[in-house]
């Protein structure tokens, strides 16, 4: 079994080099002999890790090239319990006692083989899709650094690299100079709960000290369909969801400016104290953008914190056609902008950027001597550590930079133009076409596009609940099949009072029109008879 | 400039592959034209991709071998404005226009040029030191795979390794069975927030939706020289930094039961509830063992939740010689363990175990219908996403599952031992050497050993201000020629009353009695005429 897969092996020995490698099958030989504790930092170790490393690379460049390979399937489907029982020569369960390298590399190539390729062309089932391959790089090499960004002394480069990027981020997002402060977390959802963190600090920075007690009572607002986790920061930082108060959404799933207002005179005239508004670009299913300037004047007006989730939609601040849907968001306090979505940067990389500069410090900083010494030889307001409400904080800046050095501000332009635009393509394809009904009228204002299929046993049907209950399946038994024949993936979901619906969003660098007709007719395949 | 970079480049072509490996003079000259937009996707991209992906781990392999070697300098210091100016060939600004991807491999050259060797045998300045072989591959198979552990559906493996993973780790702790719950997160701080938010949860469940204010005044409790972390989670969380109570130490560091159980019945006296005690397996700087057991007696006793912040003692957990120093963490309702340090897992990689299931998922559920199906054709209770205060969430679970297949329990437990040892001989080999004065009595509980380098010049001063003051600036005036030579490194702080001195800390595999007599002769060469 371990032979049939060597066989498949594309692995050629380098030749000539002073790392003197050995002949293919002696490598193998070897490796079947060879344990951990033969490698680095091991006497002799230098030779064995090469060998290995190479051959872990190797099963790396075969996953890259299949992933995007269209004859490849986006994943090969297995229950938990199928994958718990365990595949042929492929078991997950821990031991006392190490394995020889040769049954790790076995475990890496199938540790791929039963995943998802998340960078296959018609893979579409996130907001993060995609491999890019400069990005890929950039990780390879932070996995070798493998450091910490707490402090300059033990990141030097990457801590500067960090502040270089923010300020180009702010600059974008058109704060003067670029001034400002921010960092990168480990999510959207960080990133949000940070915004509230500081706005909260803002106007009541007697929390911080005294707990949420010290406040009266303090009111949050977003939109109906933004992104759970200004809940889940709700509930965490001790506000408690019942004071985050949900604002209606139009037809295209835009926040209703009236009603935020009217919300906000309503909690005042209850004596609670409205203090912060977040406003999505780029919902999560829909695709919408809240109309930020009619929402800054209002929070202008009442003196609240206005934030912009920009994790999906920030993206589109790099294109000179599309960020005109983001107009407004210069008057944010602060912005959440994940690179890891739009911008096809390997996950993570998400960045809370923040107009006021000494916030972020002043709100999470406990001057832990211990950590952040002041007596360095260096200077030491180069420190993040104590702006963070991490410690050791993952290096997630190197990609991003890296892949801004070889696509230019005009790389990541084009990606987002050409994703825009394959949607539009999607959109005008299905809008009219026989057995597909949008959730939304009119052109998609990000790359979601919403839709369901209506097999032909459902075309004639009225609508009612009998329909509604049978559409309701629909989605998730093609998804299902989806699965099972690995040929593409897509999400979908109910909202609201819309039965399970598909949501396509287009984020894959590797997608193309031909891949769009493809999803296309795979559901209509798959559909068909239900 | 950059020919002279090439000509110290390893690298061999491959001979006889399918992929049409080209002369390695060639291949340099193609990358100088080739860029981004030539890559995969790129119709004919594989080549290049290849092409550039191979030269990038040549760059890392080179780097590796480096790190390892003992006449390589752990690191090239530069001050901030130094790297900000620019090097030769350096240059951090982003720019509108895309670099050729010879450049790009600059960069990266020049990246890890700049910055410091973590895994070098010489640097001992974190908590996380080494570059672990397998546990990197990991890392590069992880970020090829460039998924998120959000659901099931689209990362089966990694969700079904990280509920074995942490099963395991829970039996290793002695809760029954391995029954319980538990998260990797993005480090020990968010680890330890965690636990905050679980134990308001089980004590509170209103809380969380009607804020703080449905809750009466809650006391946490922790050590006085705890990590930050528990008083950044109660400051973010809404409890106030005011309300976390810390503890008196004993000599070594460790909590002094009796303070705890006066504290929390003077709270109770004052009215406030007692919900949350701290205890620490091994701290920051001292690397303290709080008696868990006796702090144990007090939780059961006052009905409190006891956390074990074993962000850096947990692994002493696998080693059957040291674990005795975390006895009685069977007995606690949350454990923080990060094998990122002691065990020498690459970062990030941070685990919350949670002894009561269920619990995390009340905590922190929101059932976000558009995120978590509840209609997908696999048992979705494996989709691990509504039990995080993340949506998207990095895969830190392979990197760690892998290094276990290959060293098996008993290689953490190698590792750990060895480190414990090279510490007590450290701690032997100063504790009477002249110009040497330990911070407290005793051999050290973990790596940790704290210690006064005292210059010739100070060593007949009698105790008293003025020779505490030029104490006090030794260590930071070794630590700055230290980085400057570029020999090793190791951190220094004060705490408490006493003035600044060496914490030297051993996580790293690559260590050795040689490593640890070179620190000692390196501090007393740098530190002789101060």
């Amino acid at each position: 079994m371990i032979s049939a897969h060597w066989s498949n092996n594309n692995l050629q020995p380098l030749h000539n080099s002073d790392l003197f490698w050995l002949d293919l099958s002696l490598v193998l030989m070897l490796l079947l002999f060879i344990y951990f504790v033969d490698l680095l930092p091991a006497k002799n170790g230098e030779e064995p890790t090469m060998q290995f490393l190479l051959e872990v690379v190797e099963i790396l460049t075969n996953y890259i090239r299949k992933t995007f390979d269209r004859s490849t399937k986006v994943l090969d489907f297995h229950h938990p319990h199928q994958l718990l029982e365990g595949m042929e020569g492929f078991n997950l369960e821990l031991s006392d006692q190490p394995e020889s390298l040769e049954q790790i590399l076995v475990d890496c190539r199938d540790s791929l083989k039963y995943g998802v390729r998340t960078g296959h062309p018609r893979f579409f089932n996130q907001l993060s899709t995609g491999l890019d391959i400069v990005g890929l790089a950039g990780e390879w090499l932070t996995s070798t650094a493998n450091t910490n960004m707490f402090t300059y002394e033990i990141a030097p480069v990457f801590v500067l690299m960090e502040q270089l990027t923010l300020k180009k981020m702010r600059e974008i997002i058109g704060w003067p100079d670029g001034e400002g402060d921010g960092i990168f977390s480990p999510g959207g959802a960080i990133s949000n709960m940070y915004s509230v963190m500081i706005a909260r600090y803002k106007f009541f920075p007697e929390v911080k000290t005294k707990g949420m007690a010290a406040a009266p009572r303090l009111i949050l607002f977003t939109s109906e369909l933004s992104h759970y986790s200004i809940k889940k920061a709700s509930a965490a930082l001790g506000f408690g969801t019942e004071n985050l108060i949900l604002l209606n959404t139009d037809e295209r799933g835009r926040v209703i400016p009236a009603d935020l207002e009217a919300k906000v005179i309503e909690a005042k005239q209850k004596g609670y104290v409205p203090i912060y508004v977040n406003a999505t670009a780029g919902t999560t299913v829909y695709g919408a953008f809240d109309p930020i300037n009619e929402i800054a004047d209002i929070c202008e007006k009442y003196g609240m914190w206005l934030h912009v989730d920009g994790a999906w939609g920030g993206g589109l601040l790099m294109s000179r056609k599309h960020r005109h849907k983001l107009n407004g968001v210069e008057r944010a306090n602060s912005v959440t902008w994940n690179p890891h979505k739009m911008m096809g940067v390997p996950l993570q990389c998400s960045a809370i950027l923040v107009r006021e500069r000494g916030i972020l410090q002043g709100c999470n900083s406990m001057c832990a001597g211990y950590l952040f010494q002041p007596d360095k030889q260096y200077d030491v307001t180069y420190d993040t550590g104590d702006k963070a409400i991490q410690c050791g904080r993952h290096v997630d800046i190197f990609k991003f930079w890296l892949m801004w050095k070889a696509k230019g501000t005009v790389g990541f332009e084009q990606h987002i133009d050409k994703c825009l635009d394959l949607s539009a393509y999607l959109y005008n394809k299905i809008k009219h076409r026989e057995g597909f009904e949008m959730v939304f009228n009119g052109e998609p204002q990000h790359t979601n596009v919403c839709f369901w299929y209506i097999p032909p046993s459902l075309r004639g049907m009225p609508d009612g609940e009998e329909r509604r209950k049978r559409l309701h399946k629909v989605a998730p038994k093609i998804k299902a099949m989806m699965m099972e024949s690995g040929t593409t993936m897509v999400g979908y979901q109910p909202q609201g009072d819309k039965v399970n619906f598909f949501r396509m969003v287009i984020s894959n660098a590797a997608a193309t029109r031909s891949d769009i007709d493809f999803l296309i007719e795979e559901i209509e395949r798959l559909g068909h008879d239900l």
